[in-house]
């Protein structure tokens, strides 16, 4: 009886103080999803009428937040005890031992609009802006947020109803103020291996004193994203002030997004979105450009690789898609141009962030070798961000980016920004490796680049920076019995191994030889 | 290194047998969704690059689930360990150190049609039963189910996907088989409190020897379900077996549905349908008549309650409901007549299992107290029931069932049945109760059923058998000052004051008088 949580306790037998439970960690990580667990014994369980997945209401400290009920069965958790999720811990920040409160949730009022929206009816500005305001304050569980998905997914949203959405999660973001008239940008609709042209672009248009303080992502489902291959050269995870001190000084950047927390609502969806699969148009342009919006920028160039294993696959979509985010954009006040690309094959040699940062310092260093897929495309991007925020003619943006590029300006800008990102260090390779070369001769037919990008994570990208794939082929390029198609390298022998496994069961789908 | 789990264990470690993870108790209930729990360190996460709600292939001893993936922080599981949710557990029959297989799983070709669905495409019978069936097989994790339910929310469904929907949970279940031409069966949607007509019409209808083989539920969001009030009087938890026995001796049974699992499909969907909260006509009809087929009925009264605290708002709704379940019902075999009723106030007076089970023994012995409600609404069903099985004319069903009523036939048939389940005992009071009486004069306008409902659980119905409402008003009455409105029955003290605390903070929305 030393323990005043102790007294706490038996109080709550003794009085019925039916809503104090007693906090315990658990240590179970939902995904962000706030979840209340709770013994199936508990009294309040029972008296409160509660039942698995069951939206709660837990209170601390007049903090409160909204969870949802799983239900442990006795082991666990003991009768007056609780525990939490860590995303929910974390924002109640309650310790072993605090006593909490818990009630059933209001029902939520904007649950109502998805109703409509299920029901085929329209939703305006004020609907998206509730819903997107309660997901972002977390009020919606799981369930919810996959409702909300299916009812704006396929074609279930006018065109209307994406402004829509992109304004309201633009409202509850936050906007980095540039103080400039003109804010450089770029984004690239479905990542294709290899395709790090941002790293190219960036310096060559900051290089021509246009401001361009790019966000980029870190992996998600791919070998490496742009901020984990510029982290392969410098320092990415800066807060809004250095961001600021950066740019004033080079005129662009290349920092992890992550850091910044450009659209809370996107980071909350994109993980339902990402298990369930189910495409929604709609919630990927508002999640694209209310992302731009956040980020300050006002002149965007936009690049949809379109090919049989990218995002986008045939044409028909991707003029469909360049339509609506044309019409989008223009509701939000943002200038972008849209560019098709060839979505059939991986970008550059390396895939993994090592070896793309070592192909982007080959173009910028306009060494011999550098791979010129990966060089054409930064050029064309940059050409057109020159034309879209300048005004010039495409012939003039053209020669104006290609000089910049082979005069040393763009590279010593790349150098200038990693010092002022926290200093350059050169890429690393990695100590294994395995050669594949090809078993017949041939023509390079096909490259499924989901399989490419599935290799090179096996072999440990992007956690092991260095690990990934060297990709030495194009298609339609004629093979030799005994020719390097690609190499792979890892930092140990176990990522090695399984890297080889992936190869050895899907040989024939990866590269097609014919 | 004496425990051979340790020794794998350490194994694992050095050769890298990725798959090889130690299964470790964590006792926790998501409420039927396959979870796998792992922590974030684990080699294999990051290897196969699993993310929370990843979709894995869990095998143990040539035994696989489909699991969603949590991820828990270093704490609870070490490297090397899993957790699984108990009902995967369950499914898989593991224990503490058994060595489990995971691997990322299959896509599901299934869902390929909610996508369609999704898009506004209607489904055909084959896709309806492949969904069905991985639902059944459990291969769906709760945001699949979500977008299942959200693809055929609203009115999304056309009658003929009804119709295929109905069947495929038809050919997912068990179906009883009775070997007689006519079996009779009674429906009531969306339950109103203390309407506990089945315990009255089985009796009547088994007394006329029409086989009556009734299953019904236990309360789920209500004080009270028809299986937890007859559970008062006997015995309900039967097996197919002793159903059949009873059945032979008497024709007819109330037995506890979830002990025969009659609609595996839909004890899967319908816990996430609650969560949710969003309507689907489609389901619900599907889940009704789905289970009167498993059941063998082949003859069936449904009741329709309409009232704006009902589940059924009003008229337009009940009508459109009806002609939509008459269709489906006719697609798959059942004869079905549909009865309208007052849906706007609890019917007799008992709420909860034990008062209830009372108001019906007063109802069977005709007792002079017997509330007249519950009595009519009884007799209209089962001669509704003697009218569509025998084809008797309206007037000679009535004099016949109230006959069956008054000569005490229903009554003894109800001591046979009890008898035969298991012995029959009487209904015991609660020792604590609290009267509420009016504070003024006036006439009862209005009853909230939701809160009449809320109030009775409150005091602890159905847990506590004797607890609920003893409910002594009807809309139109008059009332004086200190007249009775109810009495709430409890069988502890704390939740006699629970009951009280919600009835004093809701007070003018429980009943109204003006």
């Amino acid at each position: 009886m030393k323990s005043p949580c102790f007294l706490k306790l038996k109080n709550l037998h003794m009085h019925n103080h039916k809503d104090d439970l007693r906090y315990k960690d658990i240590w179970i990580d939902t995904n962000q999803e706030l979840v209340i667990y709770m013994p199936e014994s508990c009294h309040v369980c029972k008296s409160e009428g509660f039942q698995a997945l069951t939206r709660v209401e837990v209170w601390f400290k007049k903090k409160s937040i909204i969870a949802a009920l799983n239900i442990t069965q006795d082991g666990l958790l003991g009768d007056g005890e609780v525990a939490l999720s860590l995303s929910a811990k974390k924002k109640l920040n309650v310790q072993n031992g605090d006593l909490l409160n818990v009630k059933h949730a209001e029902p939520l009022q904007s649950i109502a609009y998805i109703r409509a929206k299920l029901y085929g009816n329209a939703l305006d500005q004020t609907a998206y802006d509730e819903i997107i305001r309660d997901i972002v304050d977390e009020k919606y569980s799981n369930v919810f947020i996959t409702a909300f998905l299916a009812a704006c997914s396929g074609h279930n949203m006018s065109l209307e109803e994406i402004c829509y959405l992109t304004r309201a999660m633009i409202n509850v973001g936050n906007k980095i103020a540039w103080d400039k008239e003109i804010i450089a940008d770029k984004h690239c609709i479905g990542g294709l291996p290899g395709n790090r042209t941002t790293m190219i672009v960036v310096p060559i248009i900051a290089s021509l004193n246009i401001p361009i303080p790019k966000t980029s992502s870190r992996a998600i489902t791919s070998p490496a994203g742009t901020a984990d291959t510029m982290e392969v050269l410098t320092n990415v995870t800066l807060d809004i002030a250095a961001l600021h001190a950066i740019v004033a000084k080079e005129n662009g950047c290349i920092a992890w997004g992550g850091a910044v927390k450009l659209s809370p609502a996107d980071d909350i969806i994109i993980r339902i979105e990402r298990a369930l699969d189910i495409d929604s148009e709609g919630q990927m342009i508002a999640s694209i450009l209310s992302k731009k919006i956040a980020a300050g920028s006002t002149h965007c160039v936009i690049d949809i690789p379109v090919g049989s294993t990218a995002k986008v696959r045939n044409m028909e979509s991707a003029k469909q898609l360049a339509a609506q985010m044309e019409a989008v954009a223009k509701y939000v006040g943002l200038k972008i141009r849209i560019l098709f690309s060839d979505g059939n094959q991986p970008v550059g040699e390396g895939i993994g962030p090592s070896l793309e940062a070592r192909d982007v310092l080959k173009v910028l260093r306009n060494d011999s070798d550098a791979p010129q897929d990966l060089k054409n495309r930064a050029l064309v991007l940059a050409s057109t961000i020159v034309q879209l925020t300048l005004g010039k003619s495409e012939l003039e943006a053209n020669m104006l980016v290609a000089s910049q590029l082979e005069n040393g300006a763009a590279y010593n800008k790349l150098l200038a920004i990693c010092e002022a990102q926290g200093g350059f260090k050169e890429p690393k390779q990695a100590n294994l490796s395995e050669k594949i070369t090809a078993g017949n001769e041939g023509i390079v037919t096909k490259i499924d680049n989901r399989k490419v990008a599935r290799l090179a994570k096996l072999a440990g990208a992007p956690d092991t920076p260095e690990a990934g794939l060297d990709f030495k082929v194009k298609l339609g390029q004629t093979i030799k019995a005994g020719d390097e198609l690609f190499t792979i390298y890892a930092g140990s022998k176990g990522e090695l191994n399984y890297a080889m496994e992936y190869f050895k069961t899907n040989q024939g789908q990866i590269i097609q030889i014919n």
